[in-house]
């Protein structure tokens, strides 16, 4: 088997914390040489980004969202996107929390990709899609703690502003690269 | 004050679960409309992402390390990086992790950016380096649990194969953004 020297076996696994946003999993495991260890896992449901895509008549701008994020303790201006419901698809995910957070619809989404959020430390996935032929529908729909500002930034402005406020968030920058990775720009 | 009306206030904190990578804390925040909410944070030590970049006769090639992660349970291909050790710089930590993980030292490095792994549960920073001028030592300095194989690939056959396996951790893909984003290919 091809880099069966790198594969570890999970042997047991228990969780040790639980709260309304993820879990955590106590899981040990043994490498190909018997060298065991005990790794913790954050379990959480798979989340959703979309990339909404606006031709406009000064040039293409992507749709996004201003919010307070309580992690970093700061203003984020990112894609929209969030966590995939019980029993719903990723497409449909996406195409509901665009919708929501910003009363915008896609006529064409596309998927671009999939990753692990953090695979050191994470179980759940990140899917990523392209949202074109947007219809304005004005119809957000938030949760009640959340406050979000819908803006039309232009895609230079962003490139150039990834990695530093208010462009700091990584995932939101993953679902950038498979966008200008894999040429959807074009 | 600009956006004022998105800006929560943190008005109780506690700590709720450790282990030896990260700890979550409870956070009570209030809205300026003064709605108020717990929400859970998950605390890190800052971790380090480097892009080391060769020039070869067959074209650019990206020095990446082939390991498996505990959270996906599958292997990954991505740079190199890790965690910031108390007191160590960002530069500092990002060096040592090149050099241990893949036995090869930067003549030559920038920081492209800093990224929040996730703003949304996250309180840590991820700091983006690209690295150049390559030297091969020989001298990996792996950790007991640690297996990691070194490849270079090149920089074509990573932006085709983003978002699929093995090319599925995010926080790379972030870090690669920025080498897209900034031009830094140029």
């Amino acid at each position: 088997m091809k880099h069966a020297h790198l594969i570890w076996n999970e042997i047991d696994a228990k969780q040790v914390y639980k709260c309304r946003v993820f879990s955590v999993r106590d899981t040990t495991s043994e490498a190909p040489d018997g060298t065991k260890n005990v790794f913790s896992v954050i379990d959480a449901p798979d989340w959703a980004i979309v990339i909404p895509v606006l031709d406009t008549p000064a040039g293409k701008k992507f749709l996004m969202v201003r919010q307070w994020r309580h992690g970093s303790r700061s203003l984020s201006l990112e894609f929209p996107g969030g966590v995939l419901e019980a029993g719903e698809s990723d497409i449909a995910g996406a195409q509901r929390e665009l919708a929501e957070e910003t009363g915008w619809k896609a006529g064409n989404i596309i998927k671009l990709g999939e990753f692990s959020p953090n695979p050191a430390i994470m179980s759940n996935r990140l899917h990523v899609f392209l949202a074109k032929d947007l219809i304005y529908t004005g119809k957000q729909d938030l949760d009640d703690d959340e406050y979000v500002d819908v803006e039309q930034i232009p895609v230079d402005e962003v490139l150039k502003g990834m990695g530093k406020e208010p462009y700091i968030h990584a995932l939101m920058a993953s679902a950038l690269c498979l966008y200008l990775a894999l040429g959807s720009g074009a």
